[in-house]
């Protein structure tokens, strides 16, 4: 008789670029998202949960010219022909939620929002396609008061979250000021303002010199390739670079610098004025340098935002996965878009706002050691005869009215081995033993596992003779023993 | 000059079947789901959390002979070819996880999730195609004691967030019980089999008598067309009916109902003897019978579980859309489910778990007025004068730094009449106005919005004159008069 063909099994695999959080992983997050949830609402930011689908249309990510969504996005289409998408950030729903509902919400319209998005890249060693991220934004707030708002709201929260006060700094710039330096230096064309403003773009990696030389005849890059340049002379090129190394000792010193490299351009001073008004707010609220930073070097975002942005850095130093030192960097970045709601209306509404980057926070406290400890598991009631399930339950039904974290064992007893393999792989702090000859003395065992652990590590013979971790008690003084053992691992909290 | 043509604009809308949550809809949420979490971990359980996409082939949804996959997720293909998928339930990424980590997971392995799942569905009213789930698993323990420690954990579950003791039952059933019923029916073959099955499902709706017509001759269903029965005798019928009528007033007597049912049949044993087990179960953990009850009648999953089945419902009746009494119903549901794993190892793998509608229950609590109330906004302070932002940015931190939630108007304050709506619309328990005057005389006005519009309402003018809503005091003073007027409105927090 032939073979039976065995159907093949699926592949037990998350998708590329997708994983799953475990345990603490998980609370720790929800744990942080609370905290933020605190601080935004504190502030007077009221919640928001827009769906995870949105209308290709209404996300604006539709290329008429190809039949299928652009890269980006996980898109599909609806039978009827409507193509939907998972949203790629927490910003372009909060456009259409503000258009759809502009009439019945409050203006200014404050909202925080938080949860996972998606995007359709190519996914990379800890970049992954799903991950959250926890915005807040301010509707309707023409004045940079409202920015200002926003800056003081991210320092708070990282303090709030755990990053203290000189770990971290948010630096604030304008995109006015830049506009004013690019009108200053009086550009050939667009295409050359392109090219000036993608120069700028690159400032974070080659510094000023890597700037001078790229607005002018070009330069040789790491890798030895010959980058051509902008081919200013160095005079057109001055403004772009003082506005670039403008940062003084002080604000007042900064916005002086800012003042020369914008001319006699309007808009420059525009900007230079929002930087000055926002410096006296971070002022009246008790923000020091050391916290919020007027600071023309953060590039990152200057392209897409219409005025005031922002970016807070960690500024400790970590490992990376090569060895070498490095500033944490950002976490955070956001910033004032004032054609948020255009697109639905025709009217542009200001508007501006912060991310968070919920998943690198997360990172930075671990490689601080803040959080990330393997937390106690729960307490262990074994089973020695499992005709008796009643009396374990009843155990566990104990120590759970009195708070403390327990399970029975629920696999199969026979092994009484793999049940306290469970509890060492649980991280449990005690295993409860009652066989057949406890039951008849009215006695149980109570295991000190974390005691056990250390004891077989480290002990010599008489420590390990003083020290016991297997106790023997009377049923009824199970809980005062348990409790007894629990309150020596203090420190230690039974998490997960 | 021809007009220039306009671009269609976008329309603001979500996809057909999603919607938005706001304010408390979003927190009350989260505060339950931390509620469910609580418990959850109070019972031993960790957290999962899966991607919300899955390839198409582990969440087994892919039909080989059409080109997309089948109705029922929101599925697309990847550019290499891969199609991906927003999970449906929290079951089926528990199976996947479970396969692709189950070197590295305890065993037995308790685990809750929680999280939106999603349904390609036809859209209705109050039907949509994003939902929260909320479940907890045991994989690995095949012993009933799991069941009813999931049983137990869903009666406290339920009380925790606030369903007392009465307005709810946990309904438990098991599908072997059913086995051995059809076993000794001794019926002509599967498809006589699969119709009895199909007939069961319709006991919610057609009760004992409808059953009793459908299984033999058929029955005039409410619309007038006539059902065709499956033809048994009365006899064959019996045990069926027997089954589904068995519960007593007692555990006790309905499983002697039971054992009678079922006739010789083994399976039929071995369920009543698990149901049996569990009931021990709940005496021994404490839970009574107006709190989880074996009750043959629950049909509901029947079809899909191996073992016990379980199924909380809310007992308080409600008003529905058509001012109709009746009862809220079901909000759980859950049962043992022995082949999670097997697709993807070849070995089966015990589990058993439920599903809670995070969404129903809140519902629930929002029908009996348990959540849902307006929370007071934060304290608004209004802008008189745009120079001095500096001014009301202060007021704003020291009301803050005293945990009061409070914010400075951010919108055009030229119409001040728009920043009381503004504060009205938000709920404000108080307004601040500092005017120039005010400034100059170091004082502020502080408005009671709340009493201000009680007596707007009700008062007459003796009592509009002896409670003033609107107070003058020293600046210095502002923090203790707005502490002083929150406390008389105890009973509102500054929730949202």
């Amino acid at each position: 008789m032939a073979k039976v063909k065995k159907q093949p099994r699926p592949k037990a695999e998350t998708p590329k670029g997708f994983r799953d959080y475990f345990g603490t992983e998980v609370s720790e997050r929800s744990e942080m998202l609370s905290q933020i949830a605190g601080v935004y609402h504190h502030y007077g930011f009221d919640a928001l949960e827009s769906s995870a689908v949105e209308t290709v249309e209404a996300l604006g990510k539709f290329l008429p010219d190809v039949d299928r969504p652009n890269e980006g996005v996980f898109a599909w289409q609806e039978e009827e022909g409507d193509w939907l998408a998972l949203r790629y950030d927490l910003t372009a729903p909060l456009a259409r939620v503000y258009a759809q509902h502009r009439n019945d919400l409050p203006n200014p319209y404050r909202r925080y929002a938080m949860g996972p998005v998606w995007r359709n890249e190519k996914p990379g060693p800890g970049r992954y396609r799903q991950f959250y991220q926890c915005d807040a934004d301010i509707v309707g707030a023409p004045s940079v008061a409202a920015d200002s708002e926003i800056c003081a709201m991210l320092a708070d929260t990282l303090e709030t979250v755990g990053i203290p006060r000189g770990d971290y700094i948010v630096r604030v710039n304008n995109r006015k000021v830049l506009n004013g330096v690019l009108e200053t230096m009086g550009l050939a064309d667009d295409t050359q303002r392109d090219a000036v403003l993608r120069t700028i773009d690159k400032f974070d990696k080659v510094g000023e010199a890597g700037v001078r030389e790229l607005l002018g005849k070009g330069r040789l890059d790491a890798s030895g390739a010959y980058i051509d340049g902008v081919g200013l002379t160095d005079d057109q090129a001055a403004p772009v670079v003082a506005f670039l190394t403008s940062r003084g000792d002080t604000a007042a010193a900064t916005l002086a610098n800012l003042r020369d490299a914008i001319g006699g351009s309007d808009v420059g001073a525009e900007g230079v004025n929002e930087l000055e008004t926002m410096a006296e707010l971070f002022d009246a609220g008790g923000y020091g340098a050391d916290q919020i930073l007027i600071d023309p070097s953060v590039v990152r975002g200057l392209g897409y935002y219409t005025g005031p942005v922002f970016e807070a850095e960690l500024t400790f130093e970590i490992f990376d996965e090569k060895g070498r030192k490095r500033q944490f960097g950002s976490v955070s970045g956001g910033g004032r878009y004032d054609d948020l709601v255009k697109r639905f209306t025709g009217q542009a509404v200001p508007a501006t706002g912060v991310s968070i980057g919920v998943d690198r926070l997360l990172a930075a406290l671990r490689e601080k050691g803040r959080i990330g400890s393997n937390p106690l598991g729960p307490v262990v009631v074994t089973v020695m005869d499992r005709d008796r399930m009643a009396d374990y339950q009843d155990m566990v039904t104990e120590l759970r009215n009195n708070g403390i974290r327990s399970e029975v064992y629920l696999g199969n007893p026979k092994n009484f081995g793999n049940q306290l393999k469970y509890a060492d792989k649980r991280n449990s702090p005690i295993a409860i033993i009652e066989g057949g000859d406890e039951k008849d003395q009215g006695i149980v065992q109570i295991k000190d596992l974390i005691l056990g652990a250390q004891i077989a590590q480290n002990a010599t013979l008489e420590e390990w003779k003083e020290r016991p971790s297997q106790f023997t008690v009377p049923r009824d003084q199970m809980l005062a023993k348990v409790r007894e053992i629990l309150a020596t691992h203090n420190g230690e909290t039974q998490g997960a």
